[in-house]
């Protein structure tokens, strides 16, 4: 199943995708819902974040080949993660499928797209098993961790490099029916495929982060927990579009502005 | 004035703080609200968490002292903060006053408390100034950021080390009308006083936050800042309390369990 949301007349309101359909609902998809009994065409409707979620847990490096890229790139020494420690981002820099990534006009040249499995934990959540930890995700979304690569460097904190606002697009929506060993992901930058990996090819897995996480600490619904990208990355610039595709979830699409 | 938030039949509900009584209100303070005209004692009311935060922000190192401290106990040099880099909590590990903070099992006895300032963001802000940048902001209140050395040492985030579940006591209440540069932190475990300092005595104060952060980034109502702790601090037990007392603010008390 297949969950956006929409826009009703000034009221975010969930809606199950049905191939070209939107079928709106009362209620929300953490919770009872029901259909409202109207259709609306998918085309043409713009979506909203998939839904607004409270804490923001993000991996950082978990793929072998982005942990030695971004060493590279900062001019540290790669070293790969030994245990799942997870960070944070923040919600200001979330937007929506189709809204603009504005690069502040202070940043360097070097402000490039991560395209990362986005986790949305669908019920509380404490002391997870390996075996029963997956009952807890409503499903998964497409999120891009646009990362400013200077400001990466100079900074004590991902503050700027990773959350100024509109730093964070997520969508289109949330698939709940995911095999994640079976996913790809694919980058296209105006149109051509930078990079292609397979999406579950992870240090830390799924499972591994929400076990260990829950050991410690409550998971909400609404909570989310994204995953971290896979290899080299490139600059966006004023005008492009940076198209972020998981196969069996959706494809996250934004226009990319240098801010006045 | 101060506002603190306290259970209503079930429904959390704001107060306003006159000498030994609540004076309940409809709506918030951050935004309209109205005494509903009853009024509770202040002796024997429970209180809740004075608000439902969104984005914890933590101002990490910002007091040279505990640099310090900090540096000699996990064994790295001391560097001063040279810019106002913030980082990140998470709101599962928040508790109100008076609600025990529960070790975990498996944590060392290098569980240590740190008082701290709490800035609460009253309005959507950004690109603030140095001139406008207090009138964004709400109130105050009192936080002790709960920290187990040995996890601050061997993880590459905060994640357990300062996020556990009960780890970030917050409260009692908002407190707006603060005279920054009078305060004084006193944090005293069992009664006895063990750091005093000047409240104030920042690396990067409120306004520097502010103003840098809001430079990429939008603050939202009800966002918060943890600005930081000074000196060293000493290991909690099981049994202890622990006070941290901000003057003209207010007295934030937890009790410490080593969880079973």
């Amino acid at each position: 199943m297949r969950w956006a949301r929409i826009d009703d007349a000034g009221t975010p309101t969930y809606a199950i995708v049905e191939g070209e359909a939107l079928l709106p609902v009362t209620g929300t998809p953490f919770g009872e819902w029901k259909k409202t009994g109207t259709i609306r065409p998918l085309a043409g409707t713009k979506l909203l974040l998939p839904f607004e979620p409270k804490t923001f847990y993000a991996c950082g490096l978990n793929y072998a080949g982005h942990v030695r890229e971004v060493a590279a790139k900062i001019g540290q020494p790669a070293t790969l993660p030994t245990q799942p420690d997870v960070g944070y981002r923040a919600n200001n820099s979330l937007i929506a499928d189709g809204e603009a990534i504005v690069i502040p006009q202070d940043a360097t040249e070097k402000v490039q797209y991560e395209g990362e499995l986005v986790v949305v934990i669908g019920k509380r959540a404490k002391h997870l098993t390996r075996k029963n930890a997956l009952d807890y995700v409503l499903g998964y979304t497409v999120g891009n961790d646009v990362s400013e690569r200077s400001w990466q460097k100079s900074d004590r904190t991902l503050w700027r490099a990773k959350n100024t606002d509109s730093f964070a697009p997520m969508g289109p929506w949330i698939e709940t029916e995911v095999d994640l060993a079976g996913l790809t992901t694919k980058i296209r930058l105006n149109g051509r495929e930078v990079i292609q990996f397979p999406t579950n090819d992870m240090i830390f897995g799924v499972v591994d982060f929400l076990v260990a996480m829950t050991t410690y600490l409550t998971l909400e619904p609404g909570d989310m927990l994204w995953m971290g990208t896979e290899g080299a990355t490139e600059n966006m610039k004023d005008g492009d579009v940076c198209d972020i595709e998981i196969t069996g979830i959706g494809t996250l699409s934004n226009p990319v502005r240098r801010g006045a």
